[in-house]
């Protein structure tokens, strides 16, 4: 039987999005260079390090058992609990004064995440989330909404550091897009998925993510009463990249899996 | 010759600016009900009606010789000085609270806008310009980016209120994701040309957008050294909608419409 640590989660809820708030001011509005990880596409900026560095040393005296598993080279995926964060999510953005870019982070015990936060740096809007006790936007309560699939919005975007895979991505964009409503690319996954909890978008689609794009937001959905999976109906999980099929409801979600799923029947990447 | 009206420009920016903050602080957090237009895509809230309405009142007696051109059935395109006011750009946003919504206004004069501003309804942030008196985003001068168009961001949008017209929009836009770094859709035509104007993109094509979606915007992103056409490099003009390509430069603007060009040797609508 594992030994499973229980923390007091509205408590720790409180104390990360507290440190969360902080380690935002920090790099809101501090000048960065900007460095290329494989290529141009993805970046990385001096600020992204600073940040996880500054959330290392907070978090880690929270809960001195827990590891972690952070964008910028922060690997220690064995440990049973671990802190998985994203310094800023939608870099491209935050390094072009677009405020579409938010700090991810969650404890997550094994497949389980316990806590979530998605803190917007530059507007400081924040959801979190604990297993079991709902989600919430700036503190209050948020679900999914209840659009139909012809009226839903889709978040969604084309494997911008993999284009090898953006031609399916597109078809299966476009005949979604043809079914619902429209299409939205952010360029964030974490505040996209919080986007779809708080009932503000209905459907999403992204075709290769990181566990650190998707902790957070991943519990504040579930939480907030909606559905996601990884390719084929897969539990999300977090040791490697997945696709993330995303709706408010079952329904939507079988009905956009069944796009991805005529475009494709296997998964086209290992890792 | 033509009588024209040669009003104080940057008094004239302030006291649009101020009309349009309290426009915005009318509309910020009211409750509003929704109808659709010509189907569920396109629609419109009370909160638009009101914003218009506001607008018409405020702006009339700042130049009595004026003319208006509203999205909601306001139309008074003959006269030869227009306010051209897009109450609420970005209306699905706004009605699901998502903050990539604008109120837009220009004063145009022919083919000319005199003076134009872009003000998000959420976050306050405001891009204006006077013609030959440069571009500014809470006051400050903007100008373009200088990024190549390998590391270009396109935003763009498929037709969403037209969608027979997607399949083409979609040609082109995975032609130019294949060639510049990444697209956004935030579906906001006027904060997108303000994006570009800032240089937080770099690249804009839409399919068909009507004058007061880009009236103000145009004046910003000119005003901002940027570029922008209709089809075949057509000179934007305000009696009926066009398509827009804009970029940053000359040659990230003549290869975006040399891809659009591959795609289309005619503009598929009339009106």
């Amino acid at each position: 039987m594992t030994h499973e640590y229980i923390p007091d989660l509205p408590r720790l809820e409180k104390q990360l999005i507290a440190i969360m708030a902080r380690a935002a001011d920090r790099i809101k509005h501090s000048p960065f260079a900007i460095d290329e990880k494989d290529g141009p596409a993805n970046i990385v900026t001096t600020n992204d390090v600073a940040c996880q560095q500054f959330l290392y040393g907070e978090l880690g005296p929270l809960i001195p058992q827990a590891g972690f598993l952070g964008e910028e080279n922060l690997q220690d995926v064995a440990h049973p609990l671990l802190w998985v964060i994203d310094p800023i999510d939608g870099t491209a953005n935050y390094a072009r004064g677009i405020a579409d870019c938010a700090i991810s982070v969650a404890l997550v015990q094994g497949k389980t995440p316990l806590v979530g936060a998605v803190y917007n740096i530059f507007t400081g809007e924040v959801f979190s989330a604990t297993r079991g006790g709902g989600a919430r936007r700036n503190g209050k309560p948020i679900s999914v909404s209840g659009r139909d699939f012809s009226a839903g919005l889709l978040c969604t975007a084309m494997s911008v550091y993999n284009k090898s895979l953006a031609r399916t991505c597109d078809k299966i964009i476009y005949d979604a897009y043809m079914e619902c409503n429209d299409v939205r690319r952010f360029g964030t996954c974490a505040l996209e998925l919080c986007y779809l909890a708080a009932g503000r978008c209905d459907l999403y689609f992204e075709m290769r993510v990181f566990p650190w794009d998707y902790a957070a937001g991943y519990l504040i959905l579930q939480e907030a009463g909606g559905v996601l999976t990884g390719f084929g109906g897969e539990e999300v999980s977090f040791t490697r990249p997945i696709m993330l099929i995303g709706a408010n409801n079952r329904k939507n979600y079988d009905r956009l899996r069944a796009i991805v799923e005529k475009h494709m029947d296997h998964l086209p990447y290992t890792e």
